[in-house]
This record gives C-alpha cells, sequence and structure tokens, in this order.
C-alpha cells in the first residue's frame, strides 16, 4: 500500500482553499505543506523554509536544469517552483503532502505523477462565490470581476480533477477533504503493484510453490 | 449533488464481504440491500422479498423483456436478476445501494449506470487468502483449489474496480468502505450537472444577469 498522497489543491478564489488546508494541518497528524521556492525578495515577515525557500536566478535555473522542480513557472519576473526534495521526503515519511496551485500546474504535475490526487475546492452556487468575493468587501468591481473571468476559465476544467470539495459548511468540506484523501490510497489505479503481488501470490499456491 | 450511490460490490471467497456489508448496514442508515430476484424455490426459512423475490420463470422473463432488471443472469436451471424499481427507489430516498455481485455483472452494471461505484474486496495477501479458505475447514482440497483459480481470475479483474477494500481488521475496512462509499459523491465524474451550473452560473454573473 502506498504512503503518503501527493495532494494538489486548486480552486475558485473565496472558496475558503487556504482555511481548509490550515484545518487539515492543524487537526491531523498527516500531512506537509509543500514550501514553494522562489526567486522574488522575502517580504516582511517571511521566513526563508517556511513561507518559500528564497534562491537567486541562478540557482532557480539551476534547479530547472537539474530537474529538482516537480512543476514551476514564471510570472512577470519571478520564478515560482515546487522543490521535488522535500515533496518526496513527506511522502516517503508517511506524510500526505498539500500543494495549492492553478490548474495548468496541476495537470502538469498529474502528467508527471499519475498517483497525484487532484482536489477542487468549490462553494457550493455561483451565487455564492460571488458573495464571498464581495463580502471581504475590500476589493474593487474591477478586481471581483477580474476574479469571475477566472472562475468561468477554472470552472471549464474541473472535470480533470477526481474530486470537487464543496465547502459550505467548513468542519464538513474539512473532514471529507481529509476521508477523500486518506481513502484515495486505496483506489485500485493507486494499487497496481498489490494487485500484481495479489495475482502472482495466487497462482503460486496453485502451483504449490 | 447526486442522492445514493449504486455500490457494487465484489470480492475473492473468503474476503469477507457478506461481514462487510452486515457491518455498514448495521451501523449506519444510508445503506439499502439490494433483494435480487429468482426463479428457483425458497429454502426453508428463506423470506419472499427479504431474501429473494420469488418469481415464476414467466414473470422472470416478462421482466427481462420489459428491462425492470439492472442486470441478469441464468445458472444451471434457474435465473438471478437485480430488479430495477427497488434500486432506484432506494437510490432516491438517499439510500446508497449494495448489490453483490461477480465481476461480469459489476461491468454490465457499470455499463449501463456510470455512476455506479465499484468496490472489490481482498485480503491483505494471497497468504491470507489460502488461511482464511482454509480456516473455514469445512471445505474439501478440490473445493479450495476451485475457490483458489476463481480467485486468480478475479485478480486479473481487479483493475476495472474503483477502488479495492483491504479487509484485514473488520472495523478498519469497514470505516473505510463507509468513507470511499459517501464521498465518491464528490467524484467529478458523478457531478457533471452541478460543474455545468456552476459555470453557467457564473457566466450569468459576468453578462450581469
Amino acid at each position: 500500500m502506498q504512503k503518503g498522497i501527493l495532494t494538489v489543491i486548486s480552486g475558485f478564489s473565496g472558496a475558503g482553499k487556504g482555511t481548509l488546508m490550515k484545518t487539515l494541518l492543524s487537526r491531523y497528524d498527516d500531512y506537509a505543506l509543500s514550501v514553494s521556492m522562489t526567486t522574488r525578495a522575502p517580504r516582511p515577515g517571511e521566513i526563508d523554509g517556511k513561507d518559500y525557500f528564497f534562491v537567486t536566478v541562478e540557482e532557480f535555473e539551476k534547479s530547472i536544469a537539474e530537474g529538482k522542480l516537480v512543476e514551476y513557472a514564471r510570472y512577470v519576473d519571478n520564478y515560482y517552483g515546487t522543490p521535488a526534495d522535500y515533496v518526496f521526503e513527506q511522502l516517503k515519511k508517511g506524510k500526505n503532502v498539500l500543494l495549492e496551485i492553478e490548474i495548468q500546474g496541476a495537470l502538469q504535475i498529474k502528467e508527471k505523477f499519475p498517483d497525484a490526487l487532484l482536489l477542487f475546492i468549490t462553494t457550493p452556487s455561483a451565487k455564492v462565490l460571488e458573495e464571498r468575493l464581495r463580502g471581504r468587501g475590500t476589493e474593487t468591481e474591477e478586481v471581483i470581476r477580474k476574479r469571475l473571468e477566472r472562475a468561468a476559465t477554472e470552472a471549464a476544467d474541473v472535470g480533470k480533477y477526481e474530486y470537487i470539495i464543496v465547502n459550505d459548511v467548513l468542519e464538513e468540506a474539512a473532514e471529507s477533504m481529509h476521508n477523500i484523501i486518506t481513502n484515495s490510497k486505496f483506489a485500485t489505479s493507486r494499487n497496481a503493484r498489490f494487485i500484481k503481488d495479489m495475482k502472482s501470490g495466487i497462482d503460486s499456491l496453485l502451483k504449490g510453490e
């Protein structure tokens, strides 16, 4: 049976991804949060190795060249990526690694690591999504519109994820998310080895070995 | 969000399918056991509508002709099948319907009802499977061999199921099975409608409708 599950989390802005991830991390011992690597400068209060791994452009490009990133992208003038070492170290320890990332990155990861679990966090309805975006009360109409436009694009790709987590009542969504991650270890697609061993084990019994 | 889940259960002889199903039925309110229809005569103590729906060959063939069976098969001189009405009535009530059936029937159901959840119950290893078959102490070598041969055939098709339930510790297997069934409601493959509504809802917001 496989150890930790690489869990990729995407979702609409305002759906509560961050809160859900924090809830799992604080409530259960079996999670680790992937820490991104970036070339941007640390902001006040940000801690190297906790908020990000802060590196130079040279170091980042060396990591790319050496295949040491699970995925990466460049936004404006900075690189952002996911260091593979940390992820695999945690998975080996049996931790489910939570990795928050947008859809294109998520699909990249699934292609490279078919055992990754892709979860999409959504509000119960479009109406609630709008309420949550407005509810913050801190954004201009322009920003809200941009987020809705982005949500419309994302909605077209939700079917590429394995599960949706409908974040209506936080407690229920967190429990459901935890159960889905935990039990994804039992998906036949993640147990080719177990199934193969079972089959050859039965064959051996029949041959009287 | 969809209501009950049609859950098809197969597994190795001796893996504990019956015990697991009984455990779910006794512990949670959200399950119903599918009752098969058959043309064979009731055995002493069997109750019509509980153990089986006992019908005549004419009645059974009428049910086939009218498409009233989810699946059916003929063994020796008798028909066995799953009446659709009962299944859909229970699903509508929000019950997860448990249906124990061998692999060919399971695949038939998945083809007809893509939302069905296919679970395969297994022992933790081939060795334990043999122990459980022998442990009953009531079977001849010939019978045990036949069961192992059948298990070898079944093992080749396990990958067609969505999840394996490894029945090592009954309590854990039952909980895992319950969680898998409950959360399968959140699989994107079972939520095409929700995703579509979400997308058109966001599009409407953007159009200012």
